[in-house]
């Protein structure tokens, strides 16, 4: 028999207009021996800090009955505490935010500095949770491609704020997927143009020396907000936890738009447990950033154009058709990721072997007639 | 010294004026003796689930360095096992979805079946985070008053939704703060006229002997949709764990509004492991019914008038001044909530020692002079 409720169709659904038509996002969950598709650490978490997530959750799961510290300060101490280590800067609890994922605090973010009748502007091709999250709180997405080479072309973006005056600015460093970072010379030229709130996204931070936006945060706290997550460095992308930097109006102001009680507890106590662990596992970004040069050189050598990258992941072009060479990667049990930039694809660093099997398979591609001959196919964007 | 960006107040930033001079939602969170404000299962959780939530967070951990399964299809299964067995419906996992709370589960339906231009209706008093939510995603909120004895005239209620043609309408059975449920009739006649979704919340589902609108499922899938959550009868408020029921399509229209991964790995295994316990979880809702029934018949003997209630908390009245009579209770240790009802508090029931407790204060509160002489001064809501 079928499920209660089965015949109906999408096309019967009261749905809004804006989302007829639309496809869910989401990169491909395939079951592949190689997954180098969403920029995850391919260091799993060491012994102990699976056994202290372990015993933190047990401790934590005694009061599951309870609704959690609805402010999680606790888990927002820690994390000053280990970005002011990491940034010099002396943040306090009042400077933190947290929440499911960075694309929980975006989402808050746009809801409180967007909405109807609001815009937010891009530099593309950028993270495209961006340009998503923003249409989703009805807030207009407008965007501004970067230069051919993928770099951004700051004084055209300050133009291009002045032109536009956007309510939020997105600006991501490194940038995903092309993976290039901003100087603060570049991000303070930005905001201090910008009307509304700037967004520095941040979520790869730790895979670059450059140093955070954090260090504009006392001369900018009216509008300066700079994004991290625990996904990547941190190796926490099942965990799901998000945070933000910013004054402690531009905090308190979040209070407003948050969902009541959206951090768990136990999501609290894991957080906590690996932030304890942050050494060990911060060790693995020596690995990776070793293992990105070794990438990039051998994917030179091949014949790809490679994009300078400070984050855990290459953009690499000079394909005749990237959805064909993705598909021939895939074959190869090599899943990356295929943004529709025409002539690129978006390779992650994984662990030796998976790079070195990334590499086999990206010869066979070259050695397939997917390389251009012509360097200059590369134009892609203008 | 201060922190970064500590010269900046809520004046200097760009927020969207419809927030200006807001106030977060929220319950006082007070460390005191008897907690009785949130309407928490009182009865901590058992060894045994303690220990399989510990043991199966640390499984998951051991991934933690991977997104989750996007589509938690896995937990979703489970629950609808839980429901099947429960109502007597045959549900599958395609019937059910699942969030960070019902708040959560809330937030994603009006982002996909409201938003600007369209209106969802509520029968209030009712949760309050129906028209928070409503409001955050730029939806205008409409509302209709009960019966002064805070019943829904479900004639007048039809025949409002006729006038208004709302996009979302709200049902809760029972509801909070009052605690009556609605028969299967009562749901049907308000179905049947709706030109949107009916969201049945059914937060407290399992405190009622009522059966569940899911029975209605498949005969109004197209816009039917029922909300549970784990934080009651589960006793697993601090796990943030929401669900929903509703047809096959209207699950799939989620994933357009849905952030990516945004149920982690620990939220998944832990909600796994807590409904592998639901026969002894839910053994504490009888206890907590049997309590009900007591708090009843001792506030009705002082003098209170009490709704009747199908929950795990009791809406009563008879104040002169509700405001004060909190503050009474909470000078007693007995944290209560104060819904801005006239003459009215809300009371959750807890183990009976803090029923004991309550029931206490309630009888200084009743020699204090607080309650009124004439119980027509309860007829407050028109």
């Amino acid at each position: 028999m079928s499920a209660p409720g089965a015949r109906f169709t999408l096309a019967d659904l009261p749905l809004r207009e804006a989302l007829r038509g639309q496809h869910a996002y989401g990169a491909p969950q395939l079951d592949v021996p190689v997954a180098l598709n969403t920029n995850e650490n391919p260091h799993p978490p060491s012994r102990a800090l699976v056994d202290d997530v372990a015993e933190s959750v047990r401790q934590a799961a005694t009061v599951l009955h309870r609704y959690p510290d609805r402010d999680a300060v606790a888990l927002r101490a820690d994390l000053a505490r280990y970005l002011t280590g990491r940034t010099g800067v002396e943040l306090g609890v009042e400077n933190l935010w947290a929440a499911n994922g960075s694309n929980e605090i975006l989402q808050q973010l746009l809801q409180a500095y967007g909405g109807p009748g609001r815009t937010a502007i891009g530099f593309v091709p950028s993270y495209s949770m961006h340009s998503i999250i923003t249409g989703g709180t009805d807030t207009t997405w407008v965007e501004m491609l970067r230069e051919a080479d993928f770099t951004l072309d700051v004084t055209a973006a300050v133009a291009e704020i002045g032109r536009r005056a956007p309510d939020v600015v997105f600006l991501t460093s490194p940038n995903n997927p092309t993976g290039q970072s901003l100087s603060l010379d570049d991000i303070r030229a930005v905001v201090s143009v910008a009307p509304g709130i700037v967004i520095v996204d941040e979520a790869y931070g730790e895979f670059s020396d450059r140093p955070s936006a954090i260090a504009l945060l006392d001369e900018f706290g009216d509008r300066l907000v700079v994004t991290r997550t625990m996904s990547k460095a941190f190796a926490f992308a099942g965990g799901r936890l998000g945070y933000l930097v910013a004054s402690p109006a531009l905090v308190e102001s979040l209070l407003l738009v948050r969902l009541p009680y959206h951090l768990s507890v136990v999501t609290q106590a894991a957080a906590r447990a690996a932030l304890r662990h942050a050494d060990d596992t911060l060790a693995t970004v020596a690995a990776i950033v070793a293992e990105r040069g070794r990438v990039v050189a051998e994917l030179t050598a091949l014949g790809y154009s490679v994009v300078d990258s400070d984050a855990n992941f290459v953009l690499f072009g000079h394909l005749t058709d990237a959805a064909i060479a993705w598909q021939r990667f895939l074959d190869r049990g090599v899943l990356i990721r295929d943004l529709r930039i025409p002539g690129h694809l978006r390779a992650t660093i994984g662990l030796a072997a998976e790079n070195d099997a990334f590499l086999r398979a990206a010869a066979e591609v070259a050695a397939d007639g997917l390389l251009a001959s012509d360097p200059r196919t590369d134009g892609v964007l203008r």
